[in-house]
């Protein structure tokens, strides 16, 4: 199935049926088909290269920073000494980019199953590849399951970088899921995973905090503004295993000079804060599954 | 010129050359031309009865609430005794429903433009319409800055319900506007204007903070989640005559129980909050005009 259609690459999905975007393409990059799925590069006319996957953008050269940026900072700032992460998914590197700025981490591996998808991005979307020239990753080509209950009691965070739960990233939002990631967490572990859209998932999401809360102690849920995931916002469902972990409120606040350090586009401080309030109808429905505590206003 | 592709509504517009989205159409429930503009009404598959005016989506039924509720209640609830209103555009009626949840208001003025909004409004699109049944609503069919001209020191808040600055509303994005709307609020009022996208409109949304800032002494710029705006994001622009005027911090906080029976959706008083808190790449453009008092993290 060709998801082009003329000069336009068009995203319209049964996961969001009678809703689409479209990105103009200039150039076709790559186009291709894995063991696993369907992979499209193209540069676009207003978001730079663009790497979609089975007709669904996974990021593009201009807005990626939102993702990965608070996939990554809200759960390695909330973790007070972490040295070991481990990402499953993600084999654009642009997470293990981000997981490295921290001098705290020691080590970090990455578990993509699709090694195509490493192929290409480091030869179309190398500012995210960069990620892959870190000393400190140990990249690891196969499933992410398999390789956690391999390693347990072994990670400080854990970053679950998934596509949508229809095709290969399907088991990362169930229950088993979380009972794996837990076992692979060391005490008062984190893990913080890709949580879809409140427009468009909630009763998915809910589901998944749902469980997620009869896994871990503490749990939470917070969302970003990001024009080319569909709906223009995406989310990240945390878990601790620190009963006492407080994701609103990072352990490690940056100032200005660190946001430069960094070289952060999105992601500070404020906006970690700001991320966990949710619109009034997803905090009816979110709240009292999440139990947070929250000052009342 | 259409914007209807087999049973898709296409929004490819130059204001954003090369992004589009697109909503699935059940049944066109009217298509017409005024003095004004190209006027479309259609009942989606996904976002309820849409209202798009010249190819531009003004408001679906699914996700109207978060404009017209911020909109609304970043101004009204930092305002400490709103009676008087006036509402420039917004024929929709959406704004006006919000308006008069607050008891405070005494009198509303809707200045529309464009006749037509209002007429097929009150027929396709009967929640938003809703505000028109107000007994405190005077409905004024007209040039607003004309009508400004003639109203001075007279209002607490003015809200610019506009659609984008190609068409009708160019005006509206204009310095000299800012200074009728001046002119226009009696002592510490305060305006709110639809205020484009961080994403889209960076260039554009600096350009009119720095001569509201000139204008007013203090303005303020916040931001909400919306799917079917462009870019998934929309923002508001508030100015003061208050050099006092803590745009973050309401005056008026709502508890649960107020937000039940204002019958909000999207706002409360956490989300005025934090939608004053921008993203870095927004803050390092924007915080030096607006030099906002954020606490330094």
């Amino acid at each position: 199935m060709s998801y082009i259609d003329g000069k336009w690459f068009r995203e319209e999905n049964e996961m969001w049926a009678g809703y689409g975007q479209a990105l103009e393409i200039e150039e076709v990059l790559y186009e291709g088909k894995s063991q696993y799925q369907q992979i499209l590069v193209f540069k676009s006319k207003m978001f730079g290269n663009v790497l979609a996957l089975d007709g669904v953008i996974q990021c593009t050269e201009k807005d990626e920073c939102v993702y990965q940026e608070m996939i990554v900072h809200l759960p390695l700032n909330c973790h007070p000494n972490p040295k070991k992460v481990l990402v499953i998914g993600g084999g654009d590197g642009g997470v293990v980019r981000e997981v490295v700025k921290h001098d705290s981490v020691e080590s970090v591996v990455l578990c993509e199953i699709d090694e195509k998808v490493v192929e290409v991005s480091k030869k179309f979307l190398p500012h995210m590849a960069e990620g892959f020239d870190s000393p400190k990753l140990t990249l690891f080509i196969g499933d992410g399951i398999e390789f956690m209950k391999k390693h347990k009691h072994e990670f400080d965070v854990i970053i679950t970088d998934s596509s949508d739960p229809i095709g290969p990233a399907e088991g990362l939002f169930q229950r088993p899921y979380y009972i794996n990631m837990k076992e692979a967490l060391s005490d008062n572990g984190i893990v913080c995973c890709q949580g879809e859209n409140l427009w468009l998932d909630l009763p998915l999401i809910e589901q998944i905090l749902t469980f997620a809360k009869e896994v871990f102690p503490k749990i939470g849920y917070a969302y970003s503004s990001m024009p080319t995931y569909i709906g223009g916002q995406i989310g990240y469902i945390l878990c601790s295993k620190d009963e006492n972990m407080k994701f609103q409120e990072p352990v490690r606040c940056l100032t200005e000079a660190d946001v430069e350090l960094q070289k952060l586009q999105y992601y500070n401080t404020d906006v970690h804060r700001a991320s966990f309030v949710l619109p009034q109808f997803a905090r009816k429905v979110l709240e009292p599954v999440i139990e947070t505590e929250r000052k009342d206003t």
